[in-house]
């Protein structure tokens, strides 16, 4: 990069906060995802949104690159570097600007901690439910770029479903607002909706304004488990036909299941093959109603045991045969890929029974946990990137998951995002005049292509 | 419109559903919008997607402009005709394709009544929630493409968060689907947020995927009436305090309720300045739980009185106070006139006072009522639309309005849309740049402006 360039930025945001040297640059050449990599030439940690105006306008009028990141805990390669790029690290706009309990709104920074805001919301006996799997460390600029899902999805939706509104700055360097306070807001396109989920291609959310909820007033946690899938997808599809709408629903396949009990010793029987974590929340009298429904409806549909939580330590230890899957399978091999598939919730059982037929075929090991409740299957493959042979497998498998994704009227990425990970395969979901569109738009926003060049699409 | 055009359009649906006889084209020339005409040239009655595809087609060919309308409901003129344009009503499209409840979702297509939508949903037990007050003749369609609100938007939101895909023509006659059944979903931009609310400007919805929710246990209607807006306002924030979010939490102000009194002698007292009707729904226990509570919170601010609905009759009497409303309102002078401005809901109070002292000011008549845990008013003016003295004044007073909604963080359309009649206030509200984002991807997606031209901006 032009060292009239680094010097414009260092006056915009200081000497201290631009990085260059290679050592520095280490922890900004990646995110969470395996395998993808590509050295920084240029960090620069902003500090406000008039910070971010003056980065992109140096990147506008110079014409470089510029890809965003909070804490980089995604997992499609959306934050990986582009090339002679610039990397704007936007996790010190870490200000929560303002709780207003009347309109059950919160407005802060980009770069505030997931977890913080519902820490906030807490002594107000509000909640913010978005409850993605980083999000002790994950930034809400991210949670909302990528529309991050979370463990609640099927009763309280996503992060798109509380965003009310945002300050974005432009490709250009012009900042705007869209979206507002108000419960109802029809005036003109819902712009705040395209920039949900954009993953920095079209702008560069600095603020968030958050719709919260009250805190449910109690929560009861289950455990099942089952020596077959089918048993515990008939168990899903009951519960959902007694209305019951839980917080969670969330499983772990045969494979996840050895894994975990391997790892944590959490006393799964050792011929599971579902296990399946249930949570209610909300009135007192509903959940105690719910969870004995739902207690009942896995033991009539041959459940191997059921463990109702006594109280928040219990239901911590059974929450955690599902929360300790992903560290329990990292240890495995040297390589975790973690996909992100999603299909209509009533064909979950037989996408996970294709997941393992395709590992048998490939000879691969492949572990499947994930949301029940909202169809979203994340097959974890336990590889070795250095291992080429494998890798190949691990990228057939991966074409004929997705490929039966599609089928089966799924999606490739439920909660992860396109980025570089997915790019390739999303013309295969968008098989209409579809596809053309998110060029078209971003050709609209982005006529330079400078925000995360190369992301998508 | 040339004959040859004409034709075209006859060999695509038919000679009879092609009409141009000044006679029959009356009812197309207006919507529920007072004050706004415009007489059609065409209409087209379409039956099928495929039917509009060959449409749009000789449109985008000829370059002919196209106005979209379902029944004709709304209520911003968003469906009036473009001069020498096709006006292409889509009411006969009204199959419901498919109910899965297995997934807990409806696509049909975009003719659908709203109320039949619901009604279908019924015998298995499900709910489709948006309910806007023209919901047993306005088609779900066009509830989509103006992102239709209702009395239930506390609770239950809006259209847009029941609509998980959709069927789109675009402009230049190509068809694609956007979304799916998957409750998380994060493949490419959310496009189908971009057309929800776009108002037939950016793509014509032939289909909609709805998501349907299990159907209430119990529901529990009241009725308190109080002697200032202030006891009333105060009523309603300490329920949300309470962390209770009803269903439904409707008002009426002191013009309105002598009004619907005089018309429905449903018993209001003489002295009411506001009367605000609480729905809510869910479980049983807590439904009773917190109709209790509600009551109590009324008697505790000071209300007139509080009437608890015994049973389901006495429940709809109770609404019918708020349901006869606009009816009530539109005996009392020529012309009727119903704003929708909505501010954060702990504004309302202020909103509804500037809106008295207003009436004030200019010497008019304007009766408010409307979605209080909205935030969502309807200053309705009684007014004569020959008397042009008045009319000058109506503007200037509704101007005045507008300028106040902003100012309180407001926004000028709740739920009614932008169309013709809040166009020329539309880039008040979007001060920044934010307004040239609108024109951008418009000209982005309908780069000729043959769809609904001249609408919102």
């Amino acid at each position: 990069m032009k060292p009239e360039i680094i010097d414009a930025l260092k006056s915009a945001v200081g000497e201290a906060a631009v990085l260059t040297e290679p050592e520095d640059l280490i922890p900004y050449g990646f995110d969470g995802t395996a395998a993808m990599k590509q050295a920084a030439t240029c960090v620069v940690m902003a500090e406000s949104a008039d910070q971010v105006e003056s980065v992109i306008k140096i990147a506008a009028r110079e014409e470089i690159p510029v890809v965003t990141r909070g804490s980089g805990t995604g997992l499609s390669g959306g934050s990986v570097p582009v090339e002679d790029g610039i990397v704007l690290c936007l996790v010190k706009l870490d200000r929560i600007l303002e709780i207003d309990a009347a309109n059950l709104t919160m407005l802060c920074e980009c770069g505030v901690i997931t977890k913080a805001i519902d820490d906030a919301a807490l002594p107000l006996g509000l909640f913010y439910p978005p409850d993605p799997g980083s999000m002790k460390i994950s930034t809400i600029g991210g949670n909302v770029a990528n529309n991050s899902g979370g463990l609640r999805g099927l009763k309280y939706g996503v992060t798109r479903d509380y965003v009310m509104g945002m300050e974005v700055m432009l490709a250009n360097g012009e900042r705007c607002w869209l979206g507002s306070k108000c419960v109802k807001d029809v005036a003109g396109y819902s712009m705040k909706d395209l920039f949900i989920g954009s993953e920095g291609t079209l702008g560069i959310i600095t603020k968030v304004l958050l719709k919260l909820v009250p805190r449910p007033a109690a929560r009861k946690t289950l455990l099942a488990t089952f020596d077959s899938m089918e048993n515990a997808a008939r168990t899903v599809s009951q519960i959902i036909e007694r209305q019951i709408i839980p917080c969670t629903l969330e499983f772990l396949d045969r494979k996840t299941c050895r894994c975990v009990e391997d790892f944590a010793k959490v006393g799964l029987p050792t011929e599971a093959a579902a296990v399946v974590l249930m949570e209610t929340d909300g009135h007192g009298a509903v959940v105690a109603e719910e969870a004995d429904a739902m207690a009942e409806i896995a033991r009539e549909n041959g459940a191997l045991a059921v463990e109702v939580a006594r109280d928040e330590d219990h239901a911590t230890k059974l929450a955690s045969a599902r929360r300790s899957a992903f560290a329990a399978l990292a240890r495995i091999r040297p390589t975790t890929i973690l996909e992100d598939v999603t299909v209509p919730r009533s064909r979950l059982p037989e996408i996970v029974k294709f997941i393992e037929d395709i590992a048998a075929k490939y000879d691969l090991e492949i572990a499947t946990f994930g949301h029940f409740g909202d169809g979203n299957v994340h097959p974890t493959f336990l590889t070795d990137e250095t291992n080429t042979a494998e890798m190949e497998r691990v990228h057939e498998a991966m074409g004929e998951i997705f490929d039966k994704t599609i089928e089966l009227e799924g999606t490739i990425t439920g909660e992860h995002g396109v980025g570089l990970a997915k790019k390739p395969y999303l013309p295969k979901q968008f098989r209409d005049a579809s596809y053309g569109l998110l060029a078209q738009v971003k050709k609209s926003l982005d006529p330079n292509s400078l925000l995360n060049p190369g992301k998508i699409f």
